[in-house]
């Protein structure tokens, strides 16, 4: 089933595939209808992890693109959860971690990849959520942005 | 409704204002009887936000009245959100970000901040929390302190 | 009584210790069948705190055992609280906070010393938890690692 926000991804010829863990641990874990997703990362459309620092060697609109790919591999483990992104009921937080300078101020910039990607796919009422920017230290392979993210179900939603 | 702890801030003469998001999220989202809020700032009684970096140009104790000021916007949040802080059932999470050197190991005096003020506003048996205090490496704007929360609400409490 | 967890853990000549916070907060809170833990710290066997910096001073085998020190923390936190670990239905969250320079990229090797633990005690199936790994560029006291975690408990299970 393909509902109206996959529609909108696959018309931009963008895909969801799921986050894959390669150690132990999940990507993602439901309890009652909510469902917990771990940290996801920024990959590109040839499946190559994006790079590079905020304030460093990295501009904010390259790090806004990065936040959207990490929200969408977090769509497409949803998908893969769950069935389709119809069974979503709300976007409950988005933590949206930064690989950024010392001196680097503008995270609000860089996770509004993930935010405007939310109101525009699904509209400005199930696209609300709640989110924090902020700047680390380093991340993951190097990676510029890495985003969390609590998602309430709808009720009776099933497991794929 | 004036309730006890809202007396108190009144007493200070601070006042409650509820955060808003100037970009697509919003700045708390209910779920059954929880209610999660966004990353707040610390804003000055004259409306301007805070600056600093812990371990560089700001003391602990000017962090410590940051993470108070942080925590005042997340109350003002909650106020907002459900008519009067004597709807909160329990504080369970206080996320505190302090934006640090790499040298710098006080986090927990500067988030006291807030857990103080906690416990001196809602007393020591609901003004108990988790709570989380490190460093990042830059927050927005260049604020010292940003903090989330995660709130339980009373039973059957109606938005405002 | 002691579950299979906590017998791997014993012969392994470990003990599990609550975690006492010397500030205005609490170790852990329980709302409903979910119990949250505030960010815990490495103590090894002496009591003593482990500090370090990945990138700069530790290194990564050394952050894996400071990680899985960490998780001891929680876990004691956690059967001091609910009185046995047979009473963890599922870990929900690992939030895996490491101490590290700019430069650094294997956080993931750093944060698996708390994510094998949980597989190697608790089994493929219980020891099943989303996560995060990221770089913070200070913790607390100068510690390598700090780990924070959303518990889901078993229906009925009463405080210890």
């Amino acid at each position: 089933m393909t509902c109206a926000a996959e529609q909108k991804i696959a018309d931009m010829g963008w895909e969801l595939v799921p986050s894959i863990p390669k150690a132990n641990y999940v990507a993602c874990i439901r309890t009652g209808n909510y469902l917990y997703l771990s940290g996801a990362l920024p990959i590109d459309a040839d499946g190559k992890m994006v790079t590079g620092k905020l304030g460093a060697d990295m501009s904010e609109e390259e790090g806004y693109q990065a936040a959207k790919l990490a929200l969408l591999s977090l769509l497409g483990t949803i998908r893969h959860e769950v069935g389709t992104l119809d069974n979503v009921k709300k976007f409950i937080k988005v933590g949206g971690m930064v690989n950024a300078t010392p001196d680097f101020t503008k995270h609000s910039l860089v996770i509004n990849g993930a935010s405007d990607a939310l109101y525009e796919w699904f509209g400005p009422e199930l696209g609300k959520h709640t989110r924090v920017a902020a700047g680390w230290s380093s991340l993951p392979f190097g990676v510029p942005v890495e985003i969390e993210m609590i998602v309430e179900l709808k009720d009776n939603c099933e497991a794929a």
